[in-house]
């Protein structure tokens, strides 16, 4: 439990957490003689937070079909085995994400007329925020799971965003209709069908994602997982960059020095631990997946989208999206 | 010609291009009528600048289908066919990128056993600079295709950037030896060959790009055009959150105008035109690509970037490397 980082990284985030979301409670689940002196350091967490014993952990190199054989008696397994019961409304984890997805599947269930799951990324725009995904739960995609990418994410959009007609935009290496492969074209004319119930403005092109030119942006999982990997190595290359260039001379150093409160501010703003936390959507639940090597700030963020993800009631909009798409284009979508 | 910006851009970019490069001459390939007069105001020109009238141009909506078969009168054609008759060493155009490689590909042919020629961008790294390819030049590479990336982008490492024994990874979703799908699995098993005359590093992720951990990413063209791409957008939205997180209080601005120089080195280091322009490798005959919307700056670094190309010898050092791998392994990878 706590990815690369250990339960002592889970508990700390507990404390941030129980003060920003008073009416929360938490099970944690993992090896009790570990967890028990940790939660006693805090005793504030003591009435919010249970134990639940698992004797064994999902390690980061195992296979997703291993611990689908052997992983019953692991924190991960416990974990989406109470929302599974009812017992809690929504999962995080820091570890192992092939191993998430899959024992996620395997005890929620793939929602109805949904082909496979993907992982939703909040992505900060120009704009504001986007939802891209797939981020990394699928490493190829066909027509009709990108379409269902779009029917998902916009629901997500709706739920977490809170706009009433978000946009849909397909990733892709041009605006124009002829580029891309044979999925990406066969996704974009289903959903320009016109009856479909979702503002679809095409394809986008990377740059359009910090753009902002779409609220959603939909790809196949190795893709998105690349881009997403991709603008965080950008952002900390261009923050390299600055604290070179303010150190390189006099003037720069001391504009840096009065500038101190505006470049936290942008440091704060560019934090990786303030989004951290992908979504898989299209499950009979909800399950989060924070950073693997993230500390307390970044795993506090998870629960916090978690806490916001359970709210929501995003399951709810996606079935019902995904009825009205069926209805609207019975030929092509109902796979 | 000239891409989204037309003629008074290439004229303006040579401009520049003679200054820095006093001994390099120049055909200009493009409508007479328009282009005399560009270069009569600019007398500089005149004795290193010779004009090849073409009286049509391929539309940035043209298919490569359509112009190979009807684009033999314009400009793009005749500046590739410069290069295969042997008038020029290079060609570079901003023009529609999929009529420039089917163009190129058709006249200058494929060098042999490379199956597919890729385009190889130079990009800023935490290190230095390192080489993705392909950006874009093809859809989908299967694994033969990646290996051949990889021996096309470390010969060019090699003759570019001036590496001894350049670095060389596969892009994927994780470093793990079982992520990724079958063709990225197989080129790593192929290029993991004991006996090739590669540095293989393995996988490498997205932000490895920007943190240089290999001096060249191999990837194929749809994946890597949205890692570029997504990167320009992301340092741009960098750049603006810094300007906004300065300009909201007085000391951010005070702090700013005294650190303005130090700034400005920021924003000329993240100048996309700096680094503009993607190259053509694998085929009989060099062929730069600059941005389709760029300035007579962009222009003039495609340029400048097309005369180092003309000056490495690169086209001999794939040559040469892909007959050492395929003796190395020649029952994997002569195919």
């Amino acid at each position: 439990m706590g990815g690369d980082s250990g339960p002592g990284v889970v508990v700390a985030a507990l404390a941030r957490s129980v003060l920003r979301h008073p009416a929360a409670r938490f099970l944690l689940h993992g090896d009790e003689a570990t967890l028990k002196p940790l939660l006693a350091k805090r005793p504030k967490l003591g009435p919010k937070v249970e134990i639940r014993h698992a004797p064994e952990q999902v390690r980061m190199e195992d296979k997703p079909s291993t611990v689908l054989r052997r992983g019953r008696n692991t924190s991960m397994w416990h974990a989406i085995a109470s929302v599974k019961a009812g017992e809690a409304e929504v999962a995080v984890s820091a570890g192992n994400t092939g191993a998430l997805m899959a024992m996620s599947m395997f005890q929620l269930g793939v929602l109805d007329g949904i082909s496979r799951p993907a992982i939703a990324s909040i992505w900060p725009t120009k704009r504001g925020q986007s939802i891209v995904l797939d981020v990394g739960a699928n490493i190829s995609s066909d027509s009709d799971q990108l379409v269902d990418f779009a029917v998902m994410g916009e629901a997500f959009a709706r739920a977490i965003l809170g706009l009433e007609r978000p946009s849909v935009g397909l990733l892709n290496v041009g605006s124009e209709d002829v580029k891309g492969h044979d999925a990406v074209k066969a996704a974009a004319h289903i959903l320009r069908g016109a009856s479909l119930p979702i503002e679809f403005r095409g394809f986008v092109e990377g740059d359009d994602i910090a753009e902002g030119t779409v609220d959603v942006v939909v790809t196949d999982g190795f893709s998105g997982n690349i881009a997403l990997k991709t603008a965080e190595g950008t952002a900390k290359l261009v923050v390299t960059y600055l604290r070179g260039a303010l150190n390189r001379s006099l003037f720069g150093r001391l504009g840096g020095f009065i500038a101190a409160g505006a470049l936290k501010a942008l440091r704060r703003k560019l934090d990786p631990r303030a989004s951290n936390g992908g979504i898989f959507l299209g499950l009979n639940g909800i399950v989060v997946k924070s950073h693997g090597g993230t500390d307390a700030i970044g795993f506090a963020s998870a629960l916090d989208m978690a806490i916001d993800m359970a709210r929501s009631g995003v399951i709810r909009r996606i079935i019902a999206d995904r009825a009205n798409l069926i209805s609207a284009m019975p030929e092509a979508a109902a796979s």
